[in-house]
């Protein structure tokens, strides 16, 4: 059995894992004669071979307390990256292997998506509010692009 | 000079032109022991030959009333998608061919986003709110992806 503290977000934290999507420290310039910034290519969708990037929603509910952390999942065959539609934080659960004492917890801010890199271990999506909706994008395609597995001990994030 | 008159954002109506990211009408299941709903692939990003779909955030400033509509762009290469980051109202433009009474104008709600289809004559990014943040998804990649057009009368949006 672990606790587990959630760090905050960063980019260079996180970097391990995959991209933050955030405007904080994107390359930036001005669009449509200075009616929007762009804040550009603060990540790239890796589909994988044979993929195509797909968009979709996903709607997260609210675990029960103390939110438990059992298991992992990867996809070995492309990335996926998960933005907020509305402005609460939310958790994001990593792990360089899926051990208990290799777990990471980050706090996002609702104004922060990340995408995790191919083949990243991460819980599935873990929001704080009773339901947050967020954007996905992630592959369609052949092959099995979904690894699950069970920890060895649990571990209960410590908000 | 035309008055432009905002319509419902619907999936028909917008499907001459590309595709509504919306939960409404989506394919969705039940994922994560039931602790998310997965609206699927309600829209498949199309980078085009030797592109990369890439992931920005767009910072949308509101133009001045009346809002108006003088010109419009496409990306002869890619589709492109936005998203709305947080819940209001703003305005989708495009049109069939770039003249002024080829125009449709479009109010999206806050939980719409959508997909221009590569090629789709649009205007750029108007919002309501006096800013707005977007998850935009669109190409990264060799060539000239982006056309502009003046069109020969101008229009105003009659909110």
């Amino acid at each position: 059995m672990r606790d587990l503290v959630p760090e905050p977000l960063t980019f260079d934290a996180f970097a391990p894992f995959g991209t933050v999507i955030e405007t904080a420290g994107a390359t930036s310039f001005q669009i449509n004669e200075g009616f929007a910034t762009r804040y550009h290519a603060v990540a790239a969708a890796d589909p994988g071979e044979g993929g195509t990037a797909i968009l979709s929603i996903f709607r997260g509910r609210r675990r029960p307390d103390p939110i438990r952390i059992a298991m992992l999942e990867r996809h070995p065959l492309a990335s996926q990256a998960f933005m907020p539609l509305s402005a609460n934080d939310w958790l994001v659960v990593v792990a360089a292997e899926p051990r208990t004492d290799a777990l990471r917890c980050f706090r996002a801010s609702g104004h922060q998506g990340v995408q995790y890199a191919k083949g990243v271990w991460h819980h599935p999506l873990l929001v704080l509010a009773a339901e947050q909706d967020f954007l996905v994008v992630d592959r369609d395609g052949p092959g099995a692009n979904l690894e699950e597995r069970s920890l060895d001990a649990e571990a209960f994030v410590r908000l």
